[in-house]
């Protein structure tokens, strides 16, 4: 069975040595000291680890079954979801006001990545219900609050989003979902949704479905779009639960990963629902929950390609195949282990270099999602930039570092039976769903770029020559800052050819954007690369922390900047291109 | 159901337009007129869109079972075997001396990647059986030849492969299977094989196992290994089927795809064996058919994706989702189809860039393999270098572009009653199997580049730099001839980096190996587009060929010297690193 231990120690340095999150003076931080999120992390690893992980190949052997209407989740799901409910880590970021525990969203973060690389699908159930808390907090009335938030932070009741319709993905001005309103103020949910992660299951007493419908009045556009609360069973004024809501499962996928999550089919005949925010205003509603969604999605990305970069790790030391070219190393074996090989090394240090990037990326994210919720413009502007970048690219390489790590096995990674193939199948749909990943490329190039003039983007940019110009003596780092000064470089020619040439012709902009998207996610993780050496050579140099540890981060991190970040300039070259080889051909000539 | 559609006329450009077949005086060649071939590639692929791709899904649904220590094939694949070789096709390229019908290898080629391209695990089971055939034809002692490929090359008996053991993979100098010498001049065989592709079905009468096994005083590296024919019924002096052999199916592998070809572990329990080759210079026999297993396995990374591409093509005409940047263009539909998004166009454009780049390599190493059975030393010089950059960049890309394909689906595409996922699940074994792909690099930078004092990989430059000249004035395809001269040109830097360093530190060559490889893949399908353009343009010259054909082959490979070659650059970078970021740290600090 594959392994998976809790990366507790990497949590800490970037929550603590990286961002020093308890010295920033936000509100409720202080509290968030060294020792505290600890404790915090090791219990959530604990969880993670002895419950969550074991659970995993289960769920993909398993899968759900749709029973007579009802879906069945795997064995030992509904005794982990109890864990993970007793435990309270279902409540850890949410609103004390309704039961939560009023932590950092950070924190949910890094906790988050724990149990996602433990079980993916597993954590799902919770992923979910925490995304529509989020938008009944955001935008739900007092009562609705006080009727649902309670029982979704503690997960007795799970929640949905549901977006997508056979015909309706991401254009959702062609939904037909249709909501029609009753003398009582509520509505009549009528219509197909597809896809619904853990739209149905035995985990919970009730599911509460965010449903998107057109109600009248609001035209054909997605503008005109309204969002609906539809609980699976009514809610009765004292709380209880009354009858069973015309919604209902029409079918549950055969998929290729996350078999431990329910896809379903949701059929909705007539049944009742209550607007959520103002009556075509839905897609609003949606997007203010939209950053955190994607984030947590670019959580999940790295975060399933841990435990399979784990397990790369300790069959590369332990399968013994071949003798190092320098010479045996394990002279008394038949062999030496795979990891004396240069090339099974490119693979590991591609795998920790990217994993542990984006680990920093997420944290600080995350941190800058804190900041936004205490009002801090700039970095609400500055995720709202990013979250595509974060989305995308931690996803595509998220699957990319789970499909090198498989490849360490060779045929062993093969079989299904080793858990590799899982973390591969897993993985891939992380780069699919919450906007599939050329939709993201399109949100940053056609949306966030040119966002309140551009202001995010120069802020991004500025925040970079800060660094740069902050540590340009630093000559310890300066393995870190060269690098990345010529990658932000390619990155600012890119947006300056977007500027020039897309005014003239859009398509010279978004025939460029995925290669937009890729060649900023490497600045940025670049940049995240050049923080964390700051912060360890700081602590080296102070005599402080563990030397071996922040002289492999700093060792990680070079690699990352000599042989990653040198990509940047074939994504400059692609987008410089321009639109004509990518459009000339018709639609026939393929 | 997903389609698929034989590309007959793209297979007739890379042989005739561009290659000139018949005009080259090969033997045997002269009778390949145009004609003659698409008569041939017609019926090929008419078997395999009409009889074989209806049954990849079957496949992968019902995969084989293991009933009684016999392996039952997927309902379909009996009577579609029965299809395969009433037409002759497993006897295509054989020797006629043995039933065969003494076609070119380049061929075989041809019409094997329309069977892959339909049905990648059902083709198996007749590419497995080519494979011990030529074993056996190169090695084999006349009364051997008489024995078994008169059936073999009708696939009334297939073949295997049987190398891996559990311990033992890339590092065969440790397997464990003996050969004991009997009286009789035969050997009993003992030892468990695993990964045996095809190890056991119900498509054939016999199976005839070739086996590496260690016999007494061969040592115990890999050179004394020895090849071992290892019939699962014992064949009387009439040809007619005596005893069961003791060999068995110990279990059938669960794997990530591939369902419909049975991988079985296979236990030799004294199982009669005689001698294939040389006694102890079984890897010598092994590494002569390796070219062309590998050649087979880069058709296969190819191949698979072929589908997945033209599934992909149809779902984003079809799809109706969103509206054009320029402006509406289904103006009386809801939506515009997909392919009118800039990023979807850059997606098909990888595909189709890279699939008929690599369908023009395979079939121009064929063609090589073809003039290297002619005595041209030249060409086995190339293509052995060339075989593991065919073998690894062709998988790997070619995996990638399944990826590319299904992502185009959307949510869809992870659904599996699409197929889009069982053509990424199917064509990741490619990446594995046959050498995994960072032993192809290995085999390429460690051996290959170095061969013979280098002369093959001269040769290489020297083929790119006349071409280069032949067509230097030729402006009309000038944007071809300035991206591969700067794309050769990285490739000489990097080998000459690796002379250079290489010598004094091995683990600099090595730790760039994987990147070499890739660095040549690109150069190599540079060259190929750049041919292509050469034949396309000089018949859109002379007036000849369908004007719509040429010139989008012209616009096709534009954008791979646009958009793939500058990748080149990144690979050369990487290299340059060393091996110092790839090889600091300690095994622990992983």
């Amino acid at each position: 069975m594959p392994i998976y231990s809790p990366p507790v120690r990497d949590l800490q340095f970037a929550m603590h040595d990286v961002l020093k999150l308890s010295e920033t003076g936000l509100p409720g931080h202080d509290e968030l000291d060294r020792d505290f999120t600890e404790a915090v992390l090791d219990a959530a690893g604990k969880l993670a680890s002895e419950v969550l992980a074991p659970l995993n190949a289960v769920g993909d052997q398993q899968g759900c079954k749709l029973e007579n209407g009802v879906v069945r989740t795997p064995e030992g799901f509904g005794k982990a979801f109890e864990a993970m409910k007793e435990g309270g880590w279902t409540a850890l970021d949410c609103d004390p006001e309704y039961g939560g525990q009023g932590m950092p969203y950070v924190l949910g973060v890094a906790t988050g990545e724990m149990f996602v690389s433990a079980n993916m699908a597993f954590n799902m159930y919770q992923g979910l219900t925490h995304g529509a808390y989020s938008a009944i907090h955001a935008h739900g009335t007092d009562a609705q609050k006080q009727t649902y938030l309670p029982k979704m932070v503690s997960c007795e009741w799970t929640g949905t989003m549901n977006l997508t319709e056979p015909h309706a993905g991401t254009d959702l001005g062609m939904l037909r979902t249709k909501a029609e309103p009753q003398d009582d103020g509520s509505y009549l949910i009528t219509g197909q949704k597809i896809f619904i992660s853990a739209g149905d299951h035995d985990l919970s007493e009730n599911v509460i479905h965010l449903v998107l419908a057109k109600a009248p009045g609001g035209g054909e556009s997605t503008k005109g779009i309204s969002l609906f609360i539809v609980p699976k069973f009514l809610v009765n004024e004292d709380g209880s639960l009354g009858e069973r809501n015309g919604v209902s499962v029409g079918n549950l996928e055969e998929k290729m990963g996350i078999h431990g999550n329910a896809t379903c089919v949701m059929n909705y005949d007539g049944a009742k629902g209550w607007l959520l925010g103002d009556l075509h205003k839905g897609m609003r509603a949606m997007f203010t929950m939209m950053n955190e969604a994607r984030m947590g999605v670019g959580l999940q990305g790295y975060a399933a390609a841990v435990p399979a970069y784990q397990n790369a790790v300790e069959y590369a030391k332990d399968r013994l195949q071949g003798r190092a070219v320098t010479g045996a190393e394990n002279k008394s074996g038949p062999a030496d282990p795979l990891i004396v090989h240069p090339d099974i090394r490119r693979s590991l240090m591609d795998q920790k270099s990217f994993l542990e990037g984006a680990r920093m990326l997420v944290v600080w994210g995350a941190h800058q999602i804190d900041k936004a919720h205490q009002g801090d413009a700039a970095a609400e502007g500055l995720i709202s930039l990013l979250t595509p970048v974060i989305k995308g690219f931690l996803t595509d390489k998220g699957f990319d570092s789970a499909v090198l790590a498989q490849q360490i096995y060779g045929g062993h990674g093969y079989i299904e039976e080793q858990g590799m193939s899982q973390f591969v199948r897993d993985a891939r749909i992380t780069m699919i769903y919450e906007g599939a990943n050329g939709v993201q490329a399109l949100d940053l190039v056609g949306r966030k770029l040119a966002q309140d003039g551009g202001k995010h983007v120069m802020a991004f940019f500025e925040m970079v020559k800060a660094f740069l110009k902050e540590n340009a003596e630093n000559a310890a780092v300066a393995d870190f800052i060269a690098p990345l000064k010529a990658a932000s470089k390619d990155l600012q020619t890119a947006a300056m050819f977007f500027m020039e040439r897309g005014m003239k012709n859009p398509n010279d902009a978004l025939a460029g954007s995925y290669d937009f998207m890729h060649l900023f996610g490497h600045v940025t993780l670049g940049l995240m690369w050049a923080k964390m050496a700051v912060a360890a050579q700081a602590m080296l140099d102070a005599g402080e922390g563990d030397k071996d540890f922040l002289n492999t981060k700093l060792a990680t991190g070079r690699y990352y900047m000599a042989r990653q970040l040198p990509m940047t300039a074939t994504h400059l070259a692609r987008i410089q291109s321009g639109s004509k080889p990518v459009m000339e051909l018709a639609a026939e000539s393929f």
